[in-house]
């Protein structure tokens, strides 16, 4: 049964026990933690990322069965995208679509080219945003709910000169949906890591908080082994935002979008010198993909935010979303 | 009478009567300032900033007079100062140590070399830090209370590649301080601006906040009229941190510091080109130097935070105080 501080129009409307989002992290959230935190009561978003359909189609197929059983976490079940990567191909949007997803996530792009489908197949559309100005974009496209993003998040965000911080960015647009969309949801996303996190979210205005870097941290998770054990020692001081990242894994993000990581290594190597990377990628490149295949996080890039510093554990998903929801619940009623 | 939720360590042991300190913001926080909000139950911390004798000498002894009836509030009254200025002088430290202040603030450097006097003067000593691995050297120094203070900030602070955010930082230092200093009292800055920011800031282990932008557009505040009004109406994508004014100021910060205002047209003009702007400022400088003699705040500084875009009016410091904390009431105790 949800607390009532924690019953919010967000755990409301998606007939949730705690107001809380996996974030879909790209290759780390596959089926089993979107599953995961459906039965435990979350909204559980497939990493859809770039869209590739095999992996979409595998990933969301294996969430459905491990929630055939259970039809109330199976309505909690969706999907994330990075959008300008669906402008190029979007036939994993177009797959899970058939497949009846409580709520889609779009993020990095213009949502308005796929509000239509979206709207036709019965989902929920979630515009995640990194900047105030671009919340008029996503209401234009119908969101049910918005995720205001700060830049201390782990993976891709706004860069440090266009981006925001959760502390102010929350609150902001808050004021902004009070005032022009009062039924649209928010969700605060970056830095919420713990029960604390989750209160502060709720007290700075937001429904929910989107959690990605410390359920990145999961048993479920499909990230590396060894980036989770890195991440359990490393503190919130030693992730750094770049492009760094992006330009080793030959990935082209169009601005204002860079890559929040641990800093290793091989980032402060070139974190100073990203033109010069971008002119002559190669022997880099070398570099970061022997890491890759070696399992060296001195190279290789281990996806984590700033609430790095708060992971000590690697917890099975439900573990961790109860935690955080019986710690929020304690600060939010004494 | 403080609300229960209010009365946190830190309200107590500087007998507050709301959890909140002013930021010493340089040649903003006047003694005008610094006296409204002791007077107003919050702790007045005068802005001596770069450390310059008679203008500390004049602030410091005007909020003195202006309290000088009411010894509750003059009991809150102290001063901060830029900790590597002092490095090269530290004439008007010495000189407010005279004055017995309660505290004595210090931010951008190492407190160690001035802990001895400051102690040996009565006063408390509040340590400001941006990372986790700059408190212990705060911790040595004797720090009565850290200052957590997030990249969101206006004026100085740490840059984006060192720098952490208000969101992960104070809970990440909350559990460091539990750990090994757990009578130190912690304070949350940048982003913290009305009763969510201060509740927020309480939910994530914070023994109160310490306000800079939201107190800088008040009527006592020695900012310039042009800036406040143009605070009231940028939204808070409209700042940025970088080198720019400190460059164009003549101001020779060393790392890892670095300074976020309003995001004005000189600004932009320069930021993607800090070390051309380094190597040859003078067309630049004369540029900014005749925007700040004309008022005018495309090229003249405005220095706020992202909290900026919760600035809609410039109240008196008083009325802002208690807004702040009957918001931040209503939420603890709905």
């Amino acid at each position: 049964m949800t607390h009532a501080s924690l019953n919010t129009r967000f755990a409301q409307h998606f007939a949730l026990t705690t107001p809380l989002a996996l974030a879909p992290m790209a290759l780390a959230t596959g089926g089993a933690l979107a599953a995961a935190c459906a039965q435990a009561g979350a909204l559980g978003l497939v990493g859809g990322g770039y869209g590739d359909l095999a992996w979409t189609q595998r990933e969301y197929t294996l969430a459905t069965e491990l929630l055939k059983s259970d039809a109330a976490a199976h309505a909690r079940l969706g999907c994330g995208f990075i959008t300008w990567k669906l402008d190029e191909n979007a036939q994993a949007l177009d797959w899970v679509l058939t497949q009846k997803p409580c709520a889609v996530m779009l993020s990095f792009g213009d949502p308005r080219p796929y509000a239509a489908r979206i709207a036709a197949a019965g989902a929920q559309l979630i515009c995640q945003v990194q900047r105030l100005d671009q919340v008029p974009q996503a209401l234009e496209a119908g969101a049910a709910v918005i995720v205001a993003q700060g830049g201390e998040a782990g993976g891709h965000g706004a860069n440090a000169l266009e981006g925001r911080s959760t502390f102010t960015l929350v609150p902001e647009i808050a004021d902004y949906l009070a005032a022009h969309a009062p039924h649209t949801l928010l969700l605060a996303a970056g830095g919420v890591a713990d029960g604390r996190g989750l209160a502060a979210a709720l007290m700075l205005g937001a429904d929910g908080a989107l959690v990605g870097s410390r359920l990145w941290a999961t048993q479920e998770s499909l990230a590396a082994t060894g980036a989770k054990t890195l991440a359990t020692h490393t503190s919130g001081d030693g992730t750094a935002r770049s492009a760094v990242f992006d330009i080793l894994r030959r990935k082209n993000w169009p601005a204002p979008y860079d890559f929040r990581a641990i800093r290793n290594a091989l980032h402060r190597q070139f974190e100073g010198h990203i033109a010069a990377l971008q002119a002559s990628p190669d022997a880099a490149r070398a570099e970061y993909d022997a890491g890759v295949k070696a399992g060296d996080f001195t190279r290789a890039h281990a996806t984590v935010g700033e609430a790095v510093g708060l992971i000590a554990d690697i917890p099975p998903a439900a573990a961790l979303i109860a935690r955080i929801t019986h710690q929020a619940q304690a600060l939010l009623a004494p």
